[in-house]
C-alpha cells in the first residue's frame, strides 16, 4: 500500500524547522499534505489564505506536496483525502505530552491511520512559532528562523500594529 | 487513623479516567469526597451545578463518595471536613511540574495531610478534559472518553452555540 | 476496608528518604511492611540482615511498621500477608520510567493491589542509596544522608575493603 | 521512491509490544526487515539463532517480513540491503535520550536514512524486554508481555539454570 | 574578563527563589543587573515601578546588584549595558523546553553572551510567581514563598479588588 | 571575587563536546581546571595519563586552562585548589536526574561552592563518550565526534583487542 500523509499544524506562521520537516516527508510518502488548522476559537496572526501562499511559496518545487486547510478532526480531513499516515516532527525540544495525547486520540478515532514521528534537522530542534512570533513582537531579527519572505510579513504585521 | 480523602479537580467535564479513579479511591479510602473547584477568575464550559450533577449520577453507586465544590484553597477545605489526604491521579503522560508544585505548596500549608498519587487504568491514560473539549469543539465523538450523559452534554453545549 | 501496606526496595542501604517515607507510611495505613528485596543476581554491599536490622533499629517507635525480606514478585509478598497497597516514594529526581513499568506490570499481576506513590521531604528529593554509596566509597561524609548507625556501617564497610 | 524499512533490536526476547510494531511497520512499509543486533561485548539470554527463530514463528504470515542478524552499525545494515527507513518503536514510557542520541548520531552517519518513531498499541507502553526477564527470573507468570512460545522458553531457561 | 550578568525575568511579584538567585549571582559576578521584562501585549499583575521597588527593597545591602527594566530583546539590552552573561534559574521542577529554548535562541542572537543556569536552594526549588498569585487570589497565606513586603502588597492587590 | 572553576569529569575519552565546553568555561572564568575522576571501582578504556595527554594537547592555546585528575570528592578537590565554581554541561539530551543530584549533593558538601550549567553548542547536544565507544567498538568512524587524535586512539585501542 502506498503511504500517502497528511501534516497538520498551525503554521501561523511556517517556520525553517516546519521547511525540513516537509522535505524529509516529501522524500518519505508518495504524496504528502500539509494541512493548516483552522479552528474558530483560536486567534492566529496570519489568516488560513496567508499562511497557506507562504507554504506554498517555499514548498513550489515538491512535486508532490499539496497545500490545504481543515476545519475538524485531522482523522476526518485524511479519510476523506484518503490519506493514511499522519506526520508530525519530534524535537528534544518538544510538548510530548500534546503530541503522545493527540497520537492516541487519533488512533482511537481511526485505528487504519498510523502517527510518524520524524526529527527535524539539529539546527532547527529549538525553533517554534510561538517564539518567532515573540521574538518579532519586540523587534528581533527572525531571519535565522523563517524563510526571508516570512520575515518580511512578520515585520509588517507588527509595525503596522 | 481512618484514612478521609479529597479529590479536587475542575471536572468540566468528568471523564472516563476521572471515574477511575474515583472508584480506586472510593476501594482505598473510607470516605471519599470529589471536590470541584470553582475559582471566579476561571472560565468553565459547565456550570459548578452541572459538573456535580455529572459526577453524581455517575457515582451514585458508590456509597462513601460525595461530591462537593470549594473556592478556595484546597487544604482548608480538607480541614473544614476532617479530610487527611489529597487523592491526584499520575498518569505516564501528565503535567508533573504542576502535580509537584501543588503536592508540595499544599505540603507547606497543611503538613499533616498527605498527598497520594494513583495511576488512572491504561487505557485512560491520554484522556484530559481540555482535549475532550477540543474534540467536540470541531464535531467529533468523544464517546470512548466520557460517560454517556456527558458526551450527550457536550454535544448540547457546542452545537447550541 | 482497612488499608494495609507493603513497601518494597532494596534499602541498601536505608537512607533518611526512605525513614522519611515509612513514617509518612505509617501514619497513612494501618500496617506497614518495609519489605526488603533479596535477588540472588544481583550483589548488594549489605546482607539481607544486616539491612533488616538497619531498619527495625531506626523505626522500633513505629508500632505498626514491620520489616521482612522477599525474594520473588513484591505482589505475591502482598497476597501472601494480606496486604493490598504497594507504597512507593515519588521525587522530583526520580526515575518515573522504571515507577511506571513497576507500577503498571504489578497491576497486571493482582488487580486488587493498588500502587500509591508519595513524596518524601523536600530535603529528601535528591538522596539516593546508590549516590550514598559513591561518596563513602571515596571517603566522603554521608552524615546528612543516612542515620548515624548506618554512616558507621558505611564507613567501616569501605575502610574494611 | 518506496520506503524499505528496517527495525533494529536485540529482542532478547521479542516481546508483545515489538510484534505489535512489526505489523504496524508491515503495513507503512513496502518491505520490512527485523535485525537483531549481535554484539559480541553485550551477553544476552538468548542466542542469535534463538532469537531469530522465535521472530519467525510469530511473523511468519507477514509476507513483506524478514529476520536478520547484524554486528556493526545500523546504518551499514541498511546500505547494504537498501534500505532506507529505519524504525523505531516510541513510548510514552520510554528512555529518550537514548533514542534522540541514536536517531541523530545515525543520521550523522548516513543523511539519506530516516528514522522514523511509531508507537505501539497502548496496552504495551510499558512492556520491556528488561523487565521481563526479570520477572522470568523470579518464576513470576509472563504470559500478559510475550507470546506462548517465548514464556515457554524463558520458563525453560530459567529453571534449567 | 570580568564576568558582568544580566538576570531577567518577569519578577510578578519577587519570590524568596528569585532573591536567593540574586544573592548567589551577587557572589558569582562582579555585577549583576536584576531585569524586569516589560512586555506591553502580556498583563503583570504589578506594575513594572512597583516590581523595581519591590527587588530594590530586598537587595538593598547588595553592593554590586542593580535592578532594572527593559522591553526588547534580552540581549539587547546586554549589549547595551555591556553585560557578557545572562544568569538563570535551574529547577528539578521547571519549564526546561523554554529554558533551553530561550538560551539557544539567545545565542542566535549573541554568541558573545553565555546563558549559564544555577539552582535555587532546595526550598525554593517549587516556588513559582504564577502559583503564588494563584494562593493569594483564593485568600492562602504566602509567607512562605515571598518577602512580607510582597505577602502585603500581594493581600492589597486581591482585596482591593 | 574572582571565579575559579573546576570542570569534572570521566573524559572517558574527551569529546568535541567537552571541548566546546572547555572553551566556553575558559571564557567565562579566570581560571579553569580540567579535573578528571579516577576512581578504582570504574573501568575505563584509556588511563589517567592518557585521559591527560588527550585533553592538553587540544587545550594547549588556552593559557587559563588546566588539566588534573582527582580520585574523591570534586569539592574536596575544588577546596585544595581553591576553586569556587563547579562547571557542568547541560544538554537538551542529558541524565538530568544526575545532574541535579550531584549538584544538590555538592552544594551539602560544601555551600561555598557554586555548580553553574552551560549549553554545548547545538551539534554536540547529543554527543557522549559512552556512544562514541559504542560506534568505534563495531567499526565506525567517530571522526565528527572527537578530536583526529582520539580517533586514531580509539581506533587503535579496538583493533589491537
Amino acid at each position: 500500500m502506498a503511504m500517502r500523509a497528511v501534516y497538520p499544524g498551525s503554521f501561523d506562521p511556517v517556520t525553517l524547522g516546519h521547511l525540513d520537516l516537509i522535505q524529509r516527508g516529501s522524500r518519505l510518502f508518495e504524496h504528502l499534505v500539509v494541512a493548516i488548522g483552522v479552528n474558530a476559537a483560536k486567534t492566529a496572526l496570519f489568516s488560513p489564505e496567508e499562511r497557506v501562499a507562504m507554504i506554498r511559496a517555499e514548498t513550489g518545487g515538491l512535486k508532490n506536496v499539496d497545500v490545504a486547510t481543515f476545519d475538524g478532526l485531522v482523522v476526518d480531513f485524511a479519510k476523506a483525502r484518503g490519506l493514511n499516515v499522519i506526520l508530525r516532527g519530534l524535537r528534544t525540544i518538544s510538548d510530548f505530552e500534546t503530541e503522545f495525547q493527540m497520537a492516541l486520540t487519533n488512533r482511537t478515532f481511526a485505528p487504519d491511520i498510523e502517527t510518524v514521528f520524524v526529527m527535524p534537522g539539529e539546527k532547527f530542534q529549538f525553533i517554534s512559532s510561538r517564539l518567532i512570533k515573540e521574538v518579532a513582537q519586540v523587534g528581533g531579527s527572525v531571519a535565522a528562523f523563517v524563510p526571508e519572505a516570512v520575515a518580511r510579513a512578520l515585520k509588517g504585521r507588527f509595525t503596522s500594529r
